[in-house]
């Protein structure tokens, strides 16, 4: 499993903990509780700005949730064309929006802002014949785990403002993100013009939590109603907001996302290494949240299999690659023996 | 909270200590995983059929997906109209499927074969102005917390047959039928006409577990698509299957089932012995699951909630009514001094 | 055909010469031509209100066009069961709007303002497991040939301004209804709260033509892409609005209706006389408009086709019945040829 | 005018005196009339095969219902990116079938067969993350006035069979197409492997008609349903049929769309001729329709404008650019002066 994803590890043991902790008496179902309360609170205090927030148990969940917040079903949203919300979600932002997904490409997972400028300017029009351009949703980290710097959300900020369309934030690795970024949250959230984050927890550590945070009041005024709709209103409320309160408490969200990034800095520091020993290695992209795209040779990849090590292949441009995901819990030492096995390969090759 | 509703509670201890131990070393997300595969067969076993088993997270989510299943988007879905599919999922089978529901009325939430063979017959035309009849959904225990006996289920079946409509059952409170019915699962499912059934595991001990049983394996073809597509495939999928592997291991699920009927067999018999001194107090439905419905006076219902005891006020056609509903942890002793508190009420009254 | 519908019937003389006149030179497409400018002017004289006007072309997409205005995917949406949107329309309101539509019953096709307070007052709450009640919709004339009166639609806009949901009207034959009342068209419309109104004109003698007139321009702002976005913008838009003007044009529809109208009295009259010697003969409904549903004995039924007579069949508690509808076109002495067969039939069965 | 739409200008005198004769008594309405029973028998002959034939009013409805007929929601459908139904449709096929439409692209709006099965390739996969292929949408004529060759067609065709997705042909300017081929039309429909054909008429000189043209009989069962659910079953029906029946009576469709490819090649000529005078200037896609996309400098369209024509600049990669558009009814002596007055302006530019 070791590289393969960090959904296919397990659940931090302070997330198991809070469950156990939760499992204690009667309280009211659907929300109603003292855990959904608190977690309100205090993402209030992470974002040092007043919030709504929804529990819901997938990212696609948040994400489809979130966009139907923002755009009518004659809306268009934009998106970079490798994200989540464009192709692996199998239609859901469509099914709860309505709306149509434009994918816009851009290098490293991300959309730039002269992009989005440029196709905004492209599709606003009075023509009833296209759909009006409602929404832009970027990924934080990318799909390619890459991380938007402060500056870069704010300038697509600026152009959504210009063209009066609002902004998504799909946060299934925002803790990764935030982790490698290390500023204030709200830097690259509602000061960034975010009007809602997919906030992810699952992937960071949790069983099976995601939280909806509503930057604007306003917008959240029926987001129960298509939670309910969308089938997505857990009863015992309870136990998933206990995950994310323990997942946001003491800062356990950003502890468990350094240290996955950190492995995966060391992998690719190790792998960099190596590389002038391994023909036409290299990181497709710049590693700074918790996944690696690296080019490798067929016959190191092949080695790296036999020496018992799990990923999944990815598609090149040219050549042969592979992802490397780490997790909250992903070892050290197994790590450390990854980098020696890639480095034992590379001696080999040449 | 005592009476308020099965979702209310906590999670069986079998349950926590199955998602503990589901907690180990890495696995492949999205349900390829042992624990789920595990279930598929053991549900094979309970149903004595071959079945697609597919977990979610939410009641609505397992109804919703089930009836998109069957029904296309010009059909239509029969229900009782006080189904939960009916007035308490905001429109997510409509959603999903696309479907219109069409409400029938019966006696303690059940749909009786007559009723459904009027309305399908009356609603079967080659005018496509009218909507195809697709579906029957029944719920079982009922709303009313009544419980269909496989007669009267396979009377539905034939009429369903006649119409070639299909049948759905939702199985919310599946596990408190089966207590009470005490006959083989395959009695009151396939062998009773039922398509695909929503066995329902959060209310009877679970965190958050539902699964989707389908009994002919071609309507199973793209029930993943549609999953995925409604945010419902979770990750980490090995621990709602964990939960629904211990929920059915072991008769774990009647044994938790046949506790919460007893428990509301006791409040019925010490409601019952109090009513002569009662005015106007009666069971408003037989009490077969684990929910009574009891009209009472508003002096009694006062005295009970001046007692402490919790449960919400029910909608009744003359005087007042409340529901009471136990659960796999009811206590007994809460329940008895229930019943003494209604005893002494009915003193008081007299 | 003679009494079959008043969709069986063909084009107003008036109708098709504004459709030669049309065919004159180029315009511009999808409604960007003077006659669509000119029926916006003409229809706000005839409201003595600011409107906006949006031609289709059946009245199935006017109808689910506006309800898709008024109520959101998560609303709900009260009509009486017996009305074309609930029965006849193959799930277009759903479709188009993704709302839930309630049925209400009432005398006569009518709602009630009492029926819908109390459905109004009962399903208004916080929970998100309901849909929010959005808005009514109601028919005028009715499906049973019965027409609102003001104080009806008055007490209705009540109700509906109480509740704070919208009021649409399905005005397929409000022609008909506005002959029958002989007055201001804003008392039964804008004045009475109605929001939006499908203004038919198919059955009052154009080709295909209906308008979605919007008093509260508000509401107006998206209607031309959800018209498109249905497949309902005509590209030769002229051709639909040449029609609606020729039809509202010196009350030409006034005229019409009218006549169609008073042939309904004329059969009504006959039958009434006839049915002292036709054993259980009555008519169903109020004679309002032009549709008559007759109560007759099976022999005078079957006397009447016999006799070259063409009408449908309807429902009827007890007995049979048909229904008769008549046109823009009928002609007056198969009206009277009519009563005369039933007088003879009558004569018969005594 | 001139030169601005093929739906700027008005309807064929054929069309207009069918409508006349159309108007003679009653009918059936909906479909179930003579009119509507010919075109099929006709259009069978036409196509040398069975089909079953659904009019629409306008050529959205009749792809988006078309679509909808070819693909599940959690399906995807291919097009060129900038054919109708991805870009000027507002979101009716997705509306329709709830599928997604994923954007190629291709010379002169074309698919390549190749690109096609690189895209069909990388799309099928088990992953229900993933929506599924369903099917694929032509346009013949192409937005850019091109028209795909029967043995292109026929690669597509091996294509779609090979991935098993469904084949749909737009043909809002079938007509002109055919014009332009001169083979049967087999060749370029089921023959090609087309399923389901929007056979457009609106465009071609008829008032608001179009045809959905089905050839595996299959595939027709419930489009009926699909089109009333839609808003799109025309009551009076023997109005757009009786459109239809003229249009391709007697080879009418093709006479008429001769005329205007004429036109259109005409205009081509005579542009070609004065180009090398004009800098820049050049036909941006091969002419084989009724459309052209010329480049054009600046000061060339503003003297033609100056001198009257009418048309709209188009988007070009470089320079400025302009559409023309010719019509059944295009004035020849229109064209001749357009193309003098091109010459005139490239002897002024030299």
């Amino acid at each position: 499993m070791t590289f393969i994803s960090d959904n296919a590890v397990g659940v931090a043991p302070e997330i198991m903990s809070a469950l156990m902790e939760a499992n204690r008496g009667p309280t009211m179902p659907y929300g109603a509780d003292d855990w959904t309360r608190r977690i309100e609170r205090k993402m209030a205090e992470i974002f040092e700005h007043e919030v709504r927030v929804f529990p819901v148990i997938t990212g696609t969940a948040a994400n489809a949730l979130s966009l139907a917040t923002l755009a009518p079903p004659y809306g268009s949203i934009y998106a970079h064309e490798e994200a989540h919300v464009m192709t692996d979600e199998c239609g859901a932002p469509e099914l709860f929006s309505g709306a149509k997904l434009r994918p816009l490409s851009g290098a490293h997972g991300k959309l730039a802002a002269e992009t989005l400028d440029r196709a905004l300017t492209r599709d606003t029009t009075d023509d009833v014949h296209q759909v009006i351009p409602a929404a832009i949703s970027v990924t934080q980290a990318t799909e390619a785990g890459a991380v938007y710097k402060p500056a870069e959300l704010q300038a697509i900020a600026e152009v959504a403002r210009r063209h009066k369309v609002r902004l998504h934030m799909d946060g299934a690795r925002f803790a990764n993100a935030m982790a490698f970024l290390n500023v204030p949250a709200r830097q690259v959230t509602w000061e960034a013009g975010i009007d809602v984050l997919s906030f992810g927890a699952t992937k960071g550590g949790c069983m099976a939590a995601e939280a909806v945070v509503i930057f604007d009041p306003a917008l959240a005024t029926h987001f129960g109603h298509r939670r309910m709709r969308g089938g997505h209103l857990v009863s015992k409320m309870r136990f998933v907001s206990a995950q994310l309160e323990a997942y946001i408490a003491d800062g356990l969200w950003l502890k468990l996302a350094r240290h996955a990034n950190a492995m995966a800095q060391r992998l690719a520091q190790g792998i960099t290494a190596a590389s002038p020993h391994l023909p036409g290695a290299k990181l497709l992209h710049p590693v700074e949240a918790n996944e690696l795209f690296v080019q490798l040779p067929a016959a190191t990849i092949a080695g790296l299999r036999e020496a018992g090590f799990a990923f999944y292949d990815w598609p090149a441009e040219e050549g042969t690659a592979i992802r490397l995901v780490t997790a909250f819990n992903t070892d050290a030492a197994l790590v450390e023996q990854f980098v020696k096995t890639v480095k034992d390969l590379a001696g080999r090759a040449t």
